[in-house]
């Protein structure tokens, strides 16, 4: 018997930019022929059926005028497309194409797309380089760092994917206005999540400013830009792999994906978020972590925004107590919370645990409360 | 406009030990209850029909004696099966399961099985610890270093996956009595192929000692599986990434992956290296980078492990030469080979390059002599 020692200690640097502003195909261009892919010269822009013509085209064409290889790869928009076939049949098509680990990808859209994009860039040909061209505030709030790409399955979403960090995060404004309305408020419910979980500051500026943010003002959208991205940056940089502080940014997403799911995606996510947003502070008002008045002020900028904040009635409860149970945080069978203290704070349980396990029986009577 | 900088430098140790010896299955089951996969109590089993009976079922139910939870997920043996479908069902038997992130994943068996279960590993929940009890003597040689792992599809090997490293390997020549004598003969042709690219003296040792090999003597087979690893290893530690020097580890492989594809995997992955081992060698030697005397040493220790070096009749030679070059190491439509210089050596052919483009006629030629 011997044994073999496989010595695979080393620095990775992975650290990259993320630029906001108005309409950044032109710098995305730059970037490019300034080596942001290094040496490569063919390149694959994902997008799906809502951004095609407004950017997807218009990236594409821009590759070709200057003198790259270029394909576009399209699936049809929305959540339901962000799984295994999806990232399967864009699969095949770059091979079909001759797409081999000599390319570069181009994800353009909001998280669906991007969450699909960088997973397949993660395992085609052992991981190709890519860029996020985030055309969406909830892209901008959710998926433009913490490098978490994904796809969701029958039984779960988000549990098939990866760690990918992108080399460049571009976060178009410009973009926004494309949105439709719905779109664009789902957008808001993390940015308020990000300031109930750590900045009771931006949540003044939100209240007090979102008409503003909601008829699309440059600079208010600007500073939303720049606050998800500081405040997701602060936790995650203290918690890359997701081993405690991290959790926090589920602040909301345990009733909020499983309501997701359960309503078979007809409530988009930022939707689902804010209804999960208020069943965490439903908890945390009987725990004595929030007061009612602090409850009803989120509640108040959830409804002012547009967002909604009781379950619809199309959705079967009971089935959301027990899909609640699938979620991919639940430990030894408990369902787990996190739970905000105040306005911009959460509470942390004990020494680095941000998530507390929460009986089904109290999980069962928020629920029918709200 | 404004930039954010996210900063990701980090010190990564993914060290890991490979233990070669004789039945470790108790040495697996001390090391988890010592803590090698911290504190997770719950494990997945992944294995093949080929191995489930011996060596699955064992450590399964050794796992179920201490009091861990545990599960098997078996499939089908042989190349066929390491693919993105029977990855997407062990990803949902898991899940049905109950099975989220906390979780371990044993995987036993051959390389179909540590490529498949690493792939699959390095992606559920984005990524579980995971280790390679190895029962080939292919997967020693082959799937022990590097890691390497993927799935093939339709159009190509290999070319959806990640490099992900195990918490520790164990190679057990034990299990190599245990294989059918073809999968161990199959197994010497990664063997034959590290001691053509490195070491002289590895080849003159399996001159010399074949039968002993083949009859399973413990000594040798000892030094096989350590001499495999220490090669393998070298290579790797000096190009993780596969930016240049791995690139060597593909000798015989252009042909060989693209035989292995044509004959449908009637050819398995080690008989179909041995045939692109004489396909390099035949370029090698009309280059002069090796003798006819050096190709026929190699060629008859290929023959006398029982390792095929002639195309089966079968196979349609201009369906080959087509199916090159789809390989993954196509570079701008070119054919690419790595050749053997002499026994125990690569050419670089200039400073870090060790593969040369081949036109297709000449790889015609060299496919039609074969």
């Amino acid at each position: 018997m011997s044994e073999f020692r496989v010595e695979l200690k080393k620095v990775i640097d992975d650290s990259y930019n993320i630029e906001i502003g108005y309409d950044l195909v032109e710098r995305l261009m730059n970037d490019i022929r300034d080596g942001l892919f290094g040496s490569k010269h063919r390149f694959v822009v994902i997008t799906d059926t809502n951004v095609r013509d407004l950017y997807g085209e218009r990236i594409l064409n821009e590759l070709k005028t200057i003198g790259y290889g270029a394909d576009m790869f399209v699936f049809e928009a929305g959540e339901k497309s962000k799984t295994r076939k999806t990232k399967e049949e864009i699969e095949d098509a770059m091979l079909e194409k001759g797409y081999r680990r000599d390319c570069g990808i181009i994800a353009v859209g909001g998280g669906v797309v991007t969450d699909l994009a960088g997973f397949l860039a993660g395992t085609f040909g052992r991981g190709v380089p890519f860029v996020n061209y985030a055309t969406t505030m909830l892209a901008a709030a959710d998926a433009s760092v913490g490098g978490k790409t994904a796809v969701d399955t029958p039984l779960a979403t988000n549990l098939i994917g990866l760690f990918n960090q992108p080399k460049k995060v571009y976060i178009d404004i410009a973009a926004w206005k494309s949105l439709p309305k719905r779109q664009l408020i789902s957008g808001l419910s993390e940015t308020i999540k990000h300031a109930c979980l750590a900045d009771v500051s931006f949540f003044d500026f939100l209240e007090g400013n979102i008409d503003a943010i909601l008829s699309m003002d440059k600079i208010a959208c600007e500073h939303v830009a720049e606050a998800n991205c500081r405040i997701k940056y602060n936790v995650v940089m203290q918690d890359e792999l997701e081993n405690g502080l991290r959790e926090i940014l589920n602040l909301g997403h345990t009733v909020g994906r499983a309501i997701e799911t359960v309503s078979d995606y007809r409530l988009l996510h930022g939707e689902a978020v804010s209804i999960g947003m208020i069943a965490q502070m439903k908890i945390s008002v009987k725990y004595g972590y929030m007061t009612v008045e602090e409850f009803n002020r989120v509640k108040a900028l959830l409804n002012k925004s547009g967002l909604p904040t009781a379950i619809p009635d199309y959705i079967d409860r009971e089935e959301l107590v027990k899909k609640l149970y699938t979620d991919k945080k639940v430990r030894d069978g408990k369902i787990r919370f996190v739970l905000q203290k105040g306005i911009g704070d959460v509470v942390e349980f004990e020494k680095g645990v941000f998530s507390a396990p929460i009986e089904e029986s109290l999980a069962r009577e928020v629920i029918m409360e709200i």
